[in-house]
């Protein structure tokens, strides 16, 4: 079966007994020859072992990486020495099972905090994942690196004659990178490390970011991309956009997964004194629980919308803030970057929801006071699965989007007993 | 029957018919002589227009405010000049009720954002609030106020010869402040408004702010105090004292009624670089939802409470990291705070849970790694009404303690079907 995957990369997904489940809990990707490599990392003062070595080797050997090895179900963070020679003993494992040359495999950990990594079972799981990997494997790696997500998140795009994949999993959804957010990138383009380390940033800002705080993030949060040079040179900007836009498509995936999430949000602020100032707010917006948990019950309490972007930190005039909502998604671009349309992407945007296209606006509020709007037809829109709230703050033209979901009773039960 | 309550000061709280309920929703209290007065006001950048009212007032009269007003149900925010119109209209309604001067009446509002005040049902409800004042009135003022609270928070202290009491209103308990928080406190001590100015945000910083995020204000949130100095003088030092164990009384009561809580919970921040970080990272575990529902599971995730301290801000060394918890609320002053042991409170502190005194603490975690401890005994603790978390970061002396509570599916709840 012929696949989509970039040349030269071959992907498994095994399980090794992490998951009480008995799911697969262990991915190994490899190339056949060298890549070139760049990552972006969690800011948590308390970084994983696996972050750090992970730090350590692409510092030393950005262009010779051969792997990548990922575990779920035990995150080896706050761990100490311990757990930094676990996670050198998993990168070796992978390296000599599969006769790589010393410190090329990287190596990502997710699950729970504080135990060790269970060596034995590791060991073993890369064992059996070295001798499944396939061209075709990348949806049982995609699978054996989800926690609490419902389903495996993964995205294709094209850059001329390159192919790129990427895979991820998810994290809570209040502030989304509290709770893991693991993913790994390949392609067979040839870039130099430099180059990616310039790309990946960017990307991760207009898409991963687009779904947390800030400073947010977990002990383990990690992107990395891995670029082989199979299909040789790519044009770097065509290769960028192509980059963003799989960044995109995962990060909205993983909203749309978001635990217990039982609707898609866009937060559209226009109209701010400056770009910063946008994403203030609709980072207030999106991260607020009243505003989450008014989604969840479908009450259009706008109220909550404007106190949130008033205590953002954002500069205010309330005499020129409008606030309105719409059915959908909201943005052409939006439907372009998750592949729909255009059938790049294998994987369908989860939810399964019929989309019939973005309906026009309902303004609720004008000139900071509201509206003589219909209440059915604001409830209508806050009743769907796919809600789009612009703030036109009427100061600038600074703007922001950002993408969150609904806090819900199932986030609860989830978040409640997750390691029981 | 005689009452603590401050001499001079009459209290009253009537059913306007602004809850669905028909429970008492205007709140009135008025002193004898002209008070000296002081306010903390919201910082959110869509203030209500009695916020508005009130800091043009206190710039004015800050020397011979005589009442304060209060509604329940609707908020009187993101409603521009008719709303300030209303805000006006209600404090001369209850000057002219009282027979008081021009401009020495307060207001405040809480409830719904949007909606303008029903200013017929206002203007009847203080009629029939100024008919019934009486000094014993101050409990049913206090109910007057509930919006989603269960009970009434009230809380008296003395020094001196005087007298201080106190009533609030509490707040959704993520990020408390984003629900309103209201509280008055009216005293017969002589103290004059610049005195009482800067005791204020003091007594504020120590109680209703360990409860909150900065600036994670609502649009309605006040903490009002007058002073009308029937008593005479007042030891400065010894007033500011009582004032900020009233106000931590009144904070720790909203914690206590927090929406959904089934949890007390102290987080105590020991050895970090400074106090500011300190501060920084007992906020990040307090308004975690990730912590919260935990908590709220019983689950003793103590790395979900390491994560929130590492991306807190805070500067931290995970080697030198410990851990400890333990049933209780962790500190004899708090206690002493509470008002409880020496009957200084009228107000039984809420949830009625037999404290059985604080338990020694059980370290989880020492030098950034778990310790080898009973996770029987921890989860114990973590299954009991009152939790204290104490995280020394080994690095300094600074310190903090901030109060929170779990967060559970009563909270979705509630916060999913407010307006409704």
């Amino acid at each position: 079966m012929s696949t989509p995957t970039p040349r030269g990369f071959s992907f498994a997904g095994v399980p090794c007994g992490l998951k009480k489940t008995g799911d697969p809990d262990l991915a190994l990707i490899a190339s056949d020859r060298p890549c070139s490599a760049a990552a972006v990392f969690t800011r948590n003062r308390f970084p994983a072992a696996p972050v750090l070595y992970d730090q350590a080797l692409m510092a030393e050997n950005p262009a010779g990486l051969r792997a990548v090895a990922v575990n779920a179900g035990v995150a080896n963070a706050c761990t100490g020495e311990p757990g930094m020679a676990d996670s050198a003993a998993m990168a070796l494992a992978a390296e000599q099972r599969l006769r790589l040359p010393a410190r090329s495999c990287a190596v990502m950990s997710t699950g729970v905090i504080g135990p060790r990594l269970p060596m034995e079972k590791i060991e073993a799981g890369i064992q059996a994942a070295a001798a499944a990997l396939t061209e075709d494997g990348w949806e049982k790696a995609a699978r054996a690196i989800m926690t609490t997500d419902t389903r495996p998140k993964t995205a294709f795009r094209r850059a001329g004659g390159c192919a790129l994949f990427g895979m991820a999993k998810g994290a809570g959804m209040i502030h989304p990178n509290m709770a893991t957010m693991l993913s790994m990138v390949v392609t067979d383009a040839a870039i130099d490390p430099a180059a990616l380390g310039g790309m990946l940033p960017v990307a991760v800002d207009a898409s991963f970011n687009c779904i947390s705080v800030d400073g947010d993030t977990s002990t383990n949060d990690t992107v990395l991309i891995l670029a082989n040079g199979a299909a040789g040179a790519v044009d770097p900007a065509a290769f960028a956009t192509a980059l963003t836009e799989l960044c995109s498509d995962l990060a909205q995936q993983i909203v749309r997964d978001g635990e217990g999430a039982t609707k898609f949000i866009t937060i559209r602020i226009e109209g701010a004194a400056s770009d910063a100032d946008a994403r203030l707010a609709a980072k207030a917006v999106a991260n607020s629980p009243l505003v989450k948990t008014a989604f969840y019950g479908g009450d259009a309490n706008w109220g909550r919308i404007l106190a949130a972007v008033g205590y953002s930190g954002a500069a205010v005039d309330p005499a020129r803030a409008n606030l309105s909502i719409a059915a959908g998604r909201g943005e052409a671009s939006l439907a372009k970057l998750t592949g729909e349309e255009r059938g790049a992407s294998r994987e369908r945007p989860a939810g399964g929801q019929q989309r019939a296209g973005d309906a026009s606006p309902l303004q609720l509020v004008g000139g900071g006071q509201p509206l003589d709007y219909s209440e059915a037809e604001a409830s209508a829109i806050f009743a769907g699965p796919e809600i789009l709230v612009t703030v036109d703050l009427g100061l600038g033209v600074g703007r922001a989007t950002v993408w969150t979901c609904d806090l819900s009773h199932e986030y609860v039960n989830i978040n409640g007993h997750y390691r029981t």
